[in-house]
């Protein structure tokens, strides 16, 4: 499965409350799953998360090709991936009215590809507000890919991708209360690269602020489901956190504390 | 030499008119150097360039620390490096007057680290204008490192860097007419990492602004003269076009073209 036509591939779903449930407002009815795979058994089992998610109540999925310069080609891509997991979709550039379409939306997946492009087509469509009004108010399942990871966490802060176009903040949807790195990348022993390691990029973050940062190996997933935040997946995750060692999780741990303000 | 303590090397410097001439505004006045270096040999050819560019007329060098956390550390390891090069270095940052000590500055060098950081600093302190008027009309020349080559060309767009403070703009000095991605890494055909290749996040900068990315391979580095540029170092250097395929230049390609407003 290749949401975004160059390869790239990784997903974050959430959900806050239930939808068939009366709302409720604490970051503690939330589900996020990040996926990464590589092969097409992790697609398989990235395909089986997506319709387990969304499960059987969702007919349409409004998808938000925002990130990618082609959006007429990604959202074909992304239609005919969903149309074999038994979901319909409608692409958010395709509505006369974008945030209309967000107030409508069944369920909402937000493909990958630039994090800047993605982040200020959201603010410059003025739906960040809706699409998380509706995922944390109204239990609107929300999925997306690699740079919809990004912007489902607190800021792009975290996003490996170039700055190619300006958008008014780095704050994000902020459906959670921390960050997430993908595509993580283990330093290189080998390599004659000078520029910084991933690590210490975000090290350079933690100079900064003190949002934690979950950085995803390819093939590892975050399930947030409820209170609970469970990383799944096929390797570990390394939590990153200001002025501490980071640390190492692997699949099936909890960290159900990451969606707790007090960490 | 390692200017950024993180084992991050690469220089660039820039002088658009002889100190010594009447100022000249246009920009075939320019020198551009950006060296990236991974041994003792590639730091001597480094060490050499900058007594070349600097020369014996300078004595002092202002050193802007700002993409770094610890300005102080940072300065201190700038200081022996330079003295031991025969100039004495002033932190930006110790000036009362940031502005005051740029428009009293003998020769300029800005140090590597996160380009996002260092570009709102230089915007924070005021200072990005009046580099930019003492380089281009007043021929103080200009030295930098990493971030430092990045932000001395149109726009931090192409830095490889991330976004962990918000600058007000990705507009840069804009010291040349073109941008630089240093540490250009090439596609490695056995990763497993799905994230995008450099070259694809170039081609994505070039969905929305035609500037041209000279891509600087560690080892190699740009010599701009007057209205000369010229490849130097030991490796190849891409060059980017929105809509063309990329070009290779070998050491010692005569790269002028760069300077002029139409390619």
């Amino acid at each position: 499965m290749d949401f975004c036509g160059g390869g790239l591939v990784s997903l974050v779903s959430l959900r806050r409350c239930s939808s068939g449930e009366r709302p409720r407002l604490e970051p503690k009815t939330g589900l996020q799953l990040t996926f990464e795979f590589r092969s097409r058994h992790e697609e398989a089992v990235a395909s089986q998360q997506i319709t387990d998610f969304f499960g059987k109540n969702v007919k349409r999925v409004l998808f938000v090709p925002y990130a990618l310069h082609d959006r007429d080609a990604y959202t074909q891509t992304a239609r005919v991936k969903f149309l074999s997991l038994g979901y319909e979709v409608d692409g958010i550039h395709e509505a006369a009215d974008p945030v209309e379409a967000v107030r409508k939306a069944e369920a909402i997946f937000i493909g990958g590809g630039n994090t800047f492009r993605l982040l200020k087509n959201l603010y410059d469509n003025r739906v960040l507000l809706e699409i998380r009004r509706r995922v944390l108010e109204e239990g609107v399942p929300y999925m997306g890919s690699s740079a919809g990871t990004n912007v489902a966490t607190v800021s792009i802060s975290t996003t490996n991708d170039m700055p190619i176009v300006f958008p008014p903040s780095f704050a994000a949807i902020g459906l959670v209360p921390f960050n997430i790195n993908p595509h993580y990348l283990d330093p290189d022993p080998t390599s004659r690269h000078m520029g910084e390691t991933r690590e210490q990029r975000i090290s350079q973050y933690h100079e900064e602020v003190d949002t934690l940062v979950l950085a995803l190996r390819e093939g590892c997933m975050l399930l947030v489901e409820g209170d609970r935040a469970t990383l799944l997946g096929s390797t570990h995750a390394r939590l990153f956190s200001r002025g501490k060692s980071c640390v190492e999780f692997a699949p099936g741990s909890d960290l159900s504390f990451l969606l707790t303000a007090a960490h």
